[in-house]
This record gives structure tokens, sequence and C-alpha cells, in this order.
């Protein structure tokens, strides 16, 4: 990596106010995909800690923070394009493609004011590159192939080098086969706090990106060519019950930063809690223009910020209120049995066919198929069951996107960890008394 | 149902802030559904006429307000969950799941202050829940099955219990199996009015609740497993020509609250008249944040709340601007015959196949298929029109999520009974002068 | 043509506030399709030329504007409804219905305050009439066949008067047989302009109608009956990279008008600029209520109207953000190829079908498609590649609903033609620099 850092210090002073960018040889590129270090003298990325950061970090569930090292006053990050094995939930590993092992990719993160420079190695099969999406910066460092720069080729690094003029929530992707490289994950968060650190202060900060997927059941690849006919949601390319829940304590103040990159609007619901939309892609909307809302409908290719006070102490769901994007992988196109007395017929159906197994499914409605599951039904190869989640009172009977907003009374500042079950204050008030 | 009462009464004592659930035995609720009665000494709900009700009632065509009970000051309510079996318009019945005999299921209306009682019981043949989507309740309370309650089982009663805290357009649907109890209907309005009988008065006030459905040509059963190829496309379980048309006079102001509940937004388009978005299910957008339009995106699991000055006489559509939405079933992958000259073809046909008859149809256009619908030619089973409605100049050619806005000069204030068709004033003006 | 005038002429006495309307006697409207001619006395629309309008006409690329002539106060405009071959770029040219040989329509443009005219001659195979969306008229006008009028047979013309009471954007699309008549194309811009030249003003005015075709690869008709499986997206009935890009000199103030009569949402996101939404099809958004975004989603059936300054020069890509809606016509059904290595396999299905033929393609991303495209690749007659465009540093690889705006320093301001790919202050800036 000396190498490198050499390179680019050595070059530090040809840099101009429009940037620069570079792309190392081919050698260098191939040795395997490395974090940049944290070398002495480096400055690390700041801790969660409060009080340790000029800026509270944003929580992003299931994706890291991209380190930087700073180099005369240029924070440079590395990102490195690559294909990624993503477990959205235990007992399902997907082939997609993103940064760093990751999709999404890192979180990067910086300050209003910033000079930074983002390495981006490409480790793919085929050439890349990246878009800033929603930053201003030179045209030269858009990131559209073919109009503001070469494509990057396989094996090469490219540097995107730009001076953050504004603050808010924004996205990096892929623009180069563009439709295949985001449709496997190529994506990421862009954070850039504000200079003013009293600028709308929050207690937690949490982001999800929105993706869907078309993976046969029984496979491991996406279909990048799916346009409609999705069969998984993910937030931060997790899946329910394996996306982390986000925490609170009473009375906090609760932003969440949601980007779609799908192929379709998703309308994030919370429960128990009005928030407003406090912001965009675009930055952040003044208190006069605000909606308050329950469900903000998250358009592709935008993002909404939301926040509201953590009002009530519970289990509060958070999810697409698109019923379907809140199941897993099922068939949108199956023989509807509903109202069929399934039962009657199989007798009849076994004269003719004695080996003949009718499945008496969804005659009632599919709430007893989490039942089913649980009981041992065979699944697909590295597939999820259609519904899922163990909750206190049973199934949850939900996937995708679906987490919760865990409210405590006595939340600790600082802690990222679920939880557990939401005990009701008094015990039994939530269990129906038998008559 | 006096042991129910007498159940609900011993146990008020023991109610505390937080609320409190019951279930009634099985044999109780076993016996036929009824409405709750409203016995002497009850407090029956607040007629329509205006003066007689603290409050002015939502109007919610093509379902009923749900009729309550007071109990040492609380509003008790009665959902019974069932099948339903629901004519979307003459000609289409549809076996739907809902509450109290309709989908959607009637309409709770209570005041800002109110202490309501819900109790829930499950004639469905497999077990359920109620969301009470928007609404600030203690967690036990939220409905979601398996996470802050147990599912209700068949045949047995839940009560749901808060205090309403805040006022505006919320709603109620299943949150078990809830993709499919969804899809088959389980929805209702909750509207909660303000204590101030003065916060934004309107004359008119009415609510819509959109729902799609895949129900085959010659069948009566929705499938819940369709995500995106619907064919039937209803407000309040109704689709045109059997939605009733909202009523008001010239110069009164109208709040419409359309909620969405399908699988993909719904942009509703009001004729001949800008409205205001004024709220959503998240409460009341302030002035200054309103957006001026003629048109309003309702997401899915969302309500937009429009208001507008009937400025004009005359019959003004209301409906989504999806042009497929306001259609009757139809096959949306046919065969494509435009510009086909088939009285060409059919010949050629004949000549291989005699007892083959080509259908000259869509060569032109479509607009002539409702004439041979009109003609008599044969429709499946249980299936409307691709396109109806007889209107006063012709055919309408619509289907699904269309209504109208029937503003006259003399429309009396309680009025909600269709006028007929708008007379223009000078006769003749809509007809074109033949040169 | 005479004696049409004649007709009006003479029949303007009659007129009365609320309007009028005519047709036309069959044979004059089966005289050959023309533009209303500009004699002697008759007021010529405006020029383009700053200053010699009293507003700065829309720019809507690809479509003319409508001229009209003036008779007694009345701006008289003449639409001919008819089939209309429409080329959405080099190599696809699809049968389209339209207005006056185009699609969409050409742009009707008019001053808050004006009494218009509007005669319709109906030269389809089938009736029509047309909605004058978003605008204030008497019911008589609102074009909704059937229902405020007779549809307009075949061959005759209807006349649509009112007075303009307000500005803003607005459409006019037809209400006849809709959905098949707008799934070919009829539609097109109503611009009202303020009368009060100082509201708001810009230098630079865009107008985008977007829609969505289903063309089988090989064929040139779309099918009207397709519902979300389209493969052809189009800005003004043009796709990349035909769509002429818009221009701007550096710190001028652009607005772009965009109008959706599609079937699904279209999020229209601009590079390296923020805007803000200041209007929609209801009229102007007010400055408190405005949000600032860089992709704003537009609905169906609705109008974005966006403003930002144009900061940075450069070529800005402005696209929809549905990844599928920036490409070429695929097969969105398309078997999965990524990641499976057929060279290996090729051999092995060879000596089984020695004909056979597997295309190695997908295996490592879709990249290369255009490379393929581009070395010869046999597509199917009247068919686009998927992706397209040649930009200054290789394959843009997108198609659909993809332009820029391509800001200068030294942009002339009445300068419409496209100034060329962006030259980099650097030269070299956008290049890579091996190492």
């Amino acid at each position: 990596m000396l190498r490198r850092r050499q390179l680019l210090n050595g070059a530090g002073g040809w840099l101009g106010a429009m940037g620069a960018l570079f792309a190392l040889n081919k050698s260098a590129a191939q040795t395997p995909p490395q974090k940049p270090a944290t070398a002495a003298g480096d400055v690390p990325a700041p801790s969660r800690a409060r009080g340790k950061s000029p800026y509270r970090p944003v929580r992003v569930p299931g994706a890291k923070t991209l380190p930087y090292t700073l180099k005369n006053g240029v924070k440079e990050f590395h990102l490195i394009a690559e294909t990624v094995k993503r477990e959205f939930a235990p007992g399902m590993v997907v082939n997609c493609w993103g940064y760093n092992g990751s999709t999404p990719g890192p979180t990067i993160e910086a300050v209003e004011g910033d000079r930074i420079r983002i390495l981006v190695s490409n480790q793919l099969p085929e050439k890349t590159s990246i878009h800033w999406h929603g930053l201003f910066l030179p045209n030269g460092m858009d990131g559209v192939a073919g109009l503001t720069q070469p494509h990057i080729p396989v094996g090469e690094t490219f540097a995107y080098e730009f001076t953050l003029t504004q603050h808010g929530t924004f996205m990096y992707h892929s623009h180069s086969d563009e439709m295949l490289q985001m449709a496997l994950g190529m994506m990421g968060f862009f954070i850039v706090h504000p200079r003013d650190p009293e600028f709308r202060p929050v207690d937690r900060d949490y982001a999800f990106m929105l993706m869907s997927w078309d993976i046969n059941p029984g496979t491991y690849t996406p279909n990048p060519a799916t346009m409609t006919d999705f069969n998984t949601w993910s937030m931060n390319s997790l899946v329910f019950p394996a996306i982390p829940a986000m925490v609170a304590r009473t009375g906090e103040r609760v932003r969440i930063r949601v980007a779609n990159l799908s192929m379709t609007n998703h309308p994030m619901h919370l429960h128990g809690h009005r928030f407003f939309v406090t912001g965009t892609d675009g930055g952040w909307i003044a208190d006069s223009a605000q909606w308050p809302a329950v469900t903000t409908d998250v358009p592709v290719g935008a993002i909404r910020v939301i926040e509201f006070d953590a009002a009530l102490p519970g289990d509060w769901a958070f999810h697409c209120h698109k019923s379907h994007h809140t199941m897993g992988p099922m068939n949108h196109a199956a023989a509807n049995m509903l109202g069929v007395r399934q039962n009657d017929v199989m007798p009849k159906v076994q004269k003719l066919l004695p080996d003949y197994m009718v499945m008496p499914m969804g005659s009632d409605g599919m709430g007893d198929m989490t039942d089913m599951a649980g009981m041992g039904m065979a699944l697909p190869e590295n597939t999820l069951p259609m519904m899922a989640g163990d909750g206190p009172f049973g199934s949850i009977e939900m996937g995708g996107m679906f987490t919760m907003v865990k409210i405590r009374d006595d939340q600790r500042p600082d802690d990222e960890t679920d939880p557990g079950w939401y005990r009701h204050p008094r015990g039994s008030v939530a269990h129906p008394v038998r008559g």
C-alpha cells in the first residue's frame, strides 16, 4: 500500500481546485482487496462514542463505515468494486456485486467543507464507474461512464476528488452497465454532516438502503434483467428477521434516512408514532414545508429523511406497506386455493394417481403456513420461508422489508444491541383473557 | 349479548390507563354475528343530520358507520371479522373477507379525547388481528400479531382499548396473515374528529378506500398471491358505474379522504377544480406546506386528504389516472390487433377452418367494444364489461376507479342522492352543431 | 378554410360566456389536415425571440408550438386527431396516434385571461374527444366523452371554447377510448403564461411528456393492452440518444416541466444540481411549501415543475432513475447467465447439436453488449439497441428516458442547438492517469 500512498502524496501538489483522478497500474490493483490501513499518523475514522467525534455517526445496520486517511488535508477513502457473497438472512447467501466485501458498500461519512478523494479500484469482471448521487461537484467527477469519464477498466483504479460544499444524505452507486450493476447491489450511503453540530441535532440517526431482487428459489444469483416481478425485498441487503432493530430511549429524537435504488416506490410505515419528512437527497426541507406522516413513499433513486420523538415504549414495526414486500420469496402467480376444500378432492385424485399428495394448503388462508415451515416442511436450497419471525406472542409472519424501533425507558445512549422483546408493563396486558 | 356486557362492565374497574383486552369464550363468539344492539340507556351513533352531532359524520359511499354503546364513559364498538360476499357492481359478486358483513368494514368515528374499546370477534376460517394504522396507542394495542399480541384464534374475541389523543384520518386493517387478509378486503376507515368543531370545517366530507383485485373472468374469489397483474380496481370495494357519486352545492367546501391498501400508487385526479392536499394518515398538513394539485398520488399504506371549493356546477370526474385502473377486467397480455385488417384475413382462415369465427375487433381501436357489449356480446359469468357507463351523451367507457362529484347550484345540504346527470345551462351547449 | 372561418365568425355573436362548440360538416373535415393558415390580419404565434412576445415560449424538444389565429378577440387553435408515424430515434419508427402529425401533439401556449377556441377534427379510424387536464372551464368543455359531450365521430370537428382564468402547466389528452388512445400517444402540453411577466421569471423553460410503450422487437405498433411490462420509455416520444439536450448558460435559472401519462411513476433525476419543486398541474407551489430535491417522482396523470440555477458548467444527465427506463428494448424475463461460464458449456452443447451457437454473453455483466452491437450484431428490424450513446469517453450505455442539461459559460441566450460535448477545463481531468 506504501506505493499507492507515495504516488498520491507525490501527486498532491499537482492537484488543482477542480480535483484529479488516477488509475493505478494493473498489478497493484490486482493485489487482494484490502481495507486502507490506518497507519501511524493517519487520522482514524471517528469512534461512535459521543463527544469523541465532530459529528454523531450515522448507523447503517448491516454495513460498516468506510475509514479514511488524511493526506495533506484531503480525506482519502478507498472503495474496491468487487463480487460479494451476502447473507441476506441465515439460510440465504446471495451472489452480489458491491464494495469492500459488502452490499450496500461501506458508508462514507464526511463533513461539509471537507476536501475528499475516493480511490475506486475495479476488481469486478467488467468495467465500472461511480456516480455521487446528489453531490455538487465538477462535471468530470460526476461518474457517468462514457459521458464525464471513461469506464474504469477491470483491474484499474480511478480517483475521484472534490470539495463538499453542502450537507445532507446522499448515495453512491454504479453508473456503468448501470441497470445490471445496481441490480446486483453496487450502492452505498454518502453522509455529509453539517459543519454546525447544532443543526437539527438528533439522538439516534439510522439509514437504510432499499433494494429488490429476483432470486429463483433454489438458486444464488439475482436475475438483473427482472423489471417488475421481484421476490426478495431488502433493507441494507438484509431481510426480516435478520435486519437489526433500531433502538431508542423514550423521549429521544430519532432520524431515519431511507434510500431506494430498487425498481418501485416503497411506502415505509412506522407504527405508533407520527414523523415529519425533513429531508431528501436534495437537502433539508424547511420547517414550513414539512409534512406529517406515518408512511412516507420513498421513490426510486431518491431519499426520504424522517424524524420523530420516541414517545411510547414498545416494539414498533417499521416496514414497507406493500404487503408482498414484507414476505419471503413466493410465487405471485400461484394457483388460488382459497375456499377450495382440497381434502374432499384428494381421495378422487389419488384414485387416479395413487402416489399423488395434494397439499391441503391455503384453503382457509395462509396463516398456518408458518407453522408448517416450523414443522419441517422442506424449502428449496438457499431459500427463506414465505413468512417468518418468532415474536413474543407467536409467529410475526413477515419477511423482506420489516424491522422495528425498540423504544425503552432505560435504553442506554450508545447501545446498538437489540434489547430483546418488549415486556408490556402489566405483563398480561397483551394476552387475551379467555372467557 | 347481556353476558358480554356484564363481563365488560365487571372488568371495567380493572382497566388501567394502558387499556385492556379480552377474549370472550368460543361459544359466545360462535353465536351468529350481530351488530351490537342499541339498548335503552346506550348512546346511539350520531345521526347524520347537521346540528344533532358534535361532529359532521364522514360519508363513506358503500360502507356503514359502526355504532357504539357508551359503557362507563368508554365508547364500545364491535367488529366481527368474517367472510363477506360483496357486490362490486350489478353482475359481479366477490368472495371477500371483511368486517360486519362488509368490505371495507364499517367506519369507526370518534372524537379526540374519547376512550374507546373495540371488541374484535374472529369468525374467519383462520386466526387474525387488527392494526390501528396511524393511531397513538400503547404498544400492546398495536395489533401486530406475534409481536404485540397473540393472534386472535378462530371463534374468539379480543378487546382493544385506548384513548384517542389525536385527530385525523386513520385506518384499521388485518396484521395477521396480512398479505392474504388485506388482499381479500379486511380494512376500514377510522376517523377521529377534532374536539374543536371549528377546526378546518367543511361542508361535505367523503372517504374512499382504494383496492386492487385479481379475479379471473368467470370466477368469484380474488387471488391473494397476485402482486402486480391485477384486473379489478375498486373504491370502497365498488367499481364504476356502481360507485355512488359525491354531491355538493356550488360554493361549498368539499373534503375527500383517500386511503390506499392495494399494491401500487393511485394518482387520483379531479376534473375542473384545483384542490390542496391538507392531510395524511400522520395528521393535518400546515397551511404553509400544502401543495395545490389536480392529481394526488396516494401511496400504498397511506392516506391523502384533499379539499377544494366546489366552484362550477356540473358532473366532474374523480378517478385514478392510471388508465388501466379505470377499466373493467381485461387481458393485459392480449394480442395486439391494432391496424390489422382482420376482415381480409377471415376468408383465408375460414378456408382452413370452416367453423372459425374471427372477431374483427380492435383493428381501429377499442371504442366500439362497449357498443358490442351493449349488443349482447356474451361475457363470462360474474364478469363486468371492460368499458361501461351510460352517460347523457353516450358510453362513458370507464370501469374500476371512476366516479364523479356532482356539483349543483341547488344541491340540498343533506342530500346524498345522486341528483342525476347535469343539464348544461344552454341545453345544447355540449352538443356539436353539425355543419 | 374560408368556409370554416365564416361559420365561426357568423356564430360569434351567439357565443355566450359559457363557451360554444361546433362540428363542421364531414366533407370539410375530410379535406387533408392543414395547419390553420396565418392569413393577413391574423395574429401569428409569438416568435421565440426574446422581447418580441408577451411571454417566453416554452421549449418542448421534439414538438412544435400550435399556431393560432385571432378571431374577434378569441385565439383559435386547430388540432387534428390522426394517426402518426413517429421516429423515436433513428432506426425506429412507431405507428402512433397523435395530433397534427405529431406525438406529443403541438404545444398550446396562451396567456391568463385569453379567450380561446380549439377546433378538434377527428381523422382517426374511431371516435375521440379531448380533456383539458387541469383547466377550469365550463363542464360542457371538459371533454369526457359520454359524460360532458358526445364522442366526436370520425370525420367531424368539435369546437371547445373557454376563457383561461388561471396560469400554469397543463395537458390535453384523449378522454374517449382513453386507455387505448393515450397508450398510442394522444397527448400534448397546454401552457398558460401568467399575465404578469414578472411572475417567477426564468431564463430557460423546457417541458417533457413521459410515456411508456410496449413494442415487440421487429414490429411497429405499440400494444395498447399492456399494463406493466413495457419495453420503451420516452420523453416527448423520443428516446435516448435522440432526445435533444437542454442548454443553459452558467448562472441562468432553468425550469423543466415534466408531465407523465404512462402507467407508472417516473422519478426524474438531475445530476450535479439541486432543484426545487415549484409547481404541479394544479398550479404553483408557495415558496414556503417547496421541497429541495435532486429526484422528483412524477406521478401518472400529473405534472411536476422544477427550477434550479445552472451553477456548474458541464454535461449533466437528466433521466428517470428506474434503471430499466434508461434502457432500450430488452426482455425482462431473460434467462440469467450471470456467472455462468458459457464457454465451457458450448463444446458439450455442440457435441449434441453441431449447429448450435451459444452466445457467450452476460456471464460477466452486460457492459460489453454495446460493443457487440457496435460490432454489427444483428438487431431485429425497427429495434433499437438495449444500450446506446457514444459519449466523449465511450459508450454512455443508456436508452429511453435519458437526456442532458448542457451548461456552458458562453451559452447564448437563444441558442437551442446542442453545443457538443463538454470540454473539461483541464483537458485530461476526466482521464485516468495510468500508473
